[in-house]
């Protein structure tokens, strides 16, 4: 039997599976469910080891990691696969149509907490290397798993395990399920992500709130001269204005473009779902490019003053506000920060004090185009779908690609099965049977396609 | 005898009169003092009574106003004293040297809650009137009283009672003592004020926060937008950059600018009072000429996005900003209201919602410095203080002043006795012996100097 014969035979027995898993509430942000997180890890643990990927607990500062591996040969290209087993919590309760932890089928979905997020989609890579050692054809790559127990709860020990294990978790490349289509049954490969840089400014004028009969016009008022900073941050193009700050930015390749130009995108829909009162950005680029591929700055909370009702006739001491850059490669967000508490500094008038606090971020991402790495994974999805995928970027940031390709030096390959409409996070989560399926066909070719990248 | 004469005889009664006003706990903001103020109104009406000026308590929704006249021949001047009898809370208790209601004399300074604020600088008008009225010696002007109950708790029944009492209190001229002198021994008649016009800016992009990620770079950022209208505010000089403005602004004359420029006035000391950083303002104007003839605009208080510790990436739904502009005469606070919302409109780009809420405000003042009235209060002074007065502005607002402009169509004398650091207000406040002795003369001189002002 060869493996996708194993695939074939086994559908209900790999549903059976990933109910076990969904059924525990791996709730991470609770306390409450400790215990659930723990049994959730042994029971995954167990599974492995009983399928054949050797596996332990491994603990960390939180709720620890499953890691797990299969090693047969330092020739083989090593697949370093990353996933999470805790789950969001189910809340509000009342508004699921099921019981979260009681996964069932309905009209061709996968109902549970965790269906999708990300136990469904993890669960086609296991099934995928099951099927290669239930069947025991050569598995043409080592593999190993990393799989945490804290995503929804924010990652906080994953970097610092990832240094500590640096050797343990070396490989040739990164492989994480937990992202999406990019629409129905169009699967797409997700080759770049955006990276954060986040500062905070402060400006102080007077030392306590002034009476502004007795001193307004005279002494700066530090909401005024926030506001001009802020205002200065950005060019009358809407460009950010900061010296430098776009010098380490990759351009859009023709390639790109194209592929971002050929995918159905609706600005009007697009626009309708923000409830915005119109489309604003760089205007030498698509709205797609502008979210994709292109960094920006954006003034996430300001503060300052009186905020209550009626009015206050003051001056007010001092008003701040939070910042964070959306940041593309090869940006660095230590250099970014750098460079706006530089340039606001030299904009920032000497009447007042101005101070930024600088809180660094995480870089952004891309898989070279041009690699071995999305020819592969194109071609295993096309096996696993039936259609060519889109290759796709995410303007949001996924800290942990960062953390791969800074500490371990490895690319990342975000291969969603998902959809944007499964509920992730929400009441009723789901995950289609048949995306559950194709994604186990797509990660068994991805095995085959990954295992031919080396020599 | 002459009624200077009776001044000079009478300094014991005087002050007796004013600690039995000055031992009424009258603190209008406070409902357990009803009663307090209450016996307050009633023993000052009874007092003007008995010493010959014919008065009564009048309602108004709050706390009683005391109305009083000695009205003998509409050819004479008739002037309008107004003043307050209720007194700000006392508290701190413990930061009091001697007990707040139970005044005494104590080098050279009469100290209780309301001593110069403003028990003790209407008394100086009444003593002024008795000396007149006990040596029965005619008294040249027409005189009334308008001595409220609410002003340290807002005045908010005084206009309506003003529009409502308008031929009562039909008058030549207002004069009130309810300010302080320019510095030791350098009295000074206050000849304007500034108003106020106040309006609220909200800007709204999303109609809830997005994701930054997702969205930052193709959705306009309310905080961005706002900052940027407020940046607009101003021009590159610090001159406010509204369409029309300055149209109505009467410019300093150059008696005003010599006149400002002769008082003794330190900006460096003025600055580090404040603690801020450095001076700002249009430099055209000196300080003095900025806070007292220019009109200002600012930002009171600003909110919008996170605020609270740590980073938020998000495209905040709405910002929103208080804004006051102070105005000097002739701008009309609700024409400057129509100004900066038609400019805000036209300066906030289409891809936002952006709403202006005017509340309106109150007018500048100015008396006219070639009348009458400034050379009338000029010579009173001299003549009780032995020095020249100077004439000087405010640059807050008293709405009562307005109030007297545009309902009943007079000018306003503000002729202050008090001292900044009389801490009006503030714990152990008081009022110099000397001051209130010489507030009497002046106000005994400023009834004959006025009373020659018609015809």
């Amino acid at each position: 039997m060869i493996p996708k014969e194993f695939l074939d035979a086994k559908k209900q027995n790999r549903l059976d599976d990933l109910f076990h898993f969904l059924r525990f509430p791996s709730v991470s942000a609770k306390s409450e469910h400790k215990k659930d997180i723990l049994a959730c890890a042994e029971w995954l643990a167990a599974h492995l080891n009983k399928i054949g990927i050797k596996s332990r607990i491994m603990p960390t500062g939180g709720h620890p990691v499953v890691y797990g591996e299969v090693i047969s040969s330092p020739k083989k290209v090593t697949i370093l696969y990353y996933g999470h087993y805790d789950v969001q919590p189910p809340e509000p309760l009342d508004l699921w149509k099921t019981t979260p932890f009681e996964p069932l089928v309905e009209n061709g979905y996968i109902i549970a907490r965790g269906a999708t997020d990300d136990k469904g989609q993890l669960m086609t890579h296991v099934k995928a290397i099951e099927a290669y050692l239930a069947t025991k054809t050569d598995l043409p790559v080592n593999v190993k798993f990393l799989i945490e127990g804290e995503e929804e709860a924010g990652s906080e020990n994953l970097e610092k395990f990832i240094k500590n294990n640096a050797a343990l978790l070396k490989a040739d490349i990164v492989v994480i399920s937990d992202s999406g289509q990019y629409g129905k049954n169009r699967p797409a490969v997700t080759y770049g992500l955006r990276g954060l840089a986040f500062v905070e400014v402060k400006v102080t004028g007077p030392n306590r709130d002034l009476h502004s009969g007795s001193f307004g016009g005279s002494i700066a008022n530090p909401i005024n001269v926030l506001a001009k900073v802020i205002s200065l941050l950005h060019d009358e193009n809407g460009k950010v204005a900061i010296d430098g700050f776009y010098d380490d930015v990759l351009p859009l390749t023709d390639w790109e473009r194209r592929q971002f130009a050929g995918l159905p995108f609706d600005e009007n829909e697009y626009l309708s779902k923000t409830g915005a009162r119109g489309l604003f950005g760089d205007k030498d680029y698509t709205v797609l490019e502008q979210i994709w591929g292109r960094p920006t700055l954006d003034v996430n909370g300001i503060t300052g003053g009186y905020q209550g009702e009626g009015g206050k006739t003051i001056i007010p001491s001092w008003a701040s506000c939070k910042i964070t850059m959306r940041l593309v490669a090869d940006q660095d967000p230590n250099d970014i920060c750098e460079k706006i508490e530089k340039y606001i500094k030299k904009i920032c008038p000497d009447y007042v004090y101005c101070e930024v606090k600088k809180h660094g971020g995480a870089r952004g991402v891309v898989v070279p185009t041009d690699g071995p790495w999305l020819e592969a994974a194109g071609k295993a999805i096309k096996t696993g779908f039936g259609v060519e995928p889109v290759f796709i970027k995410e303007g949001g940031s996924i800290p942990v690609v960062g953390t791969f390709k800074e500490v371990l030096g490895i690319d990342t390959l975000l291969l969603g099965w998902g959809q944007s409409d499964d509920n992730a996070h929400s009441p009723n989560e789901r995950f289609a049977l048949a995306d559950f399926e194709r994604g186990c066909y797509s990660a068994l070719a991805l095995i085959d396609e990954l295992s031919k990248t080396k020599g």
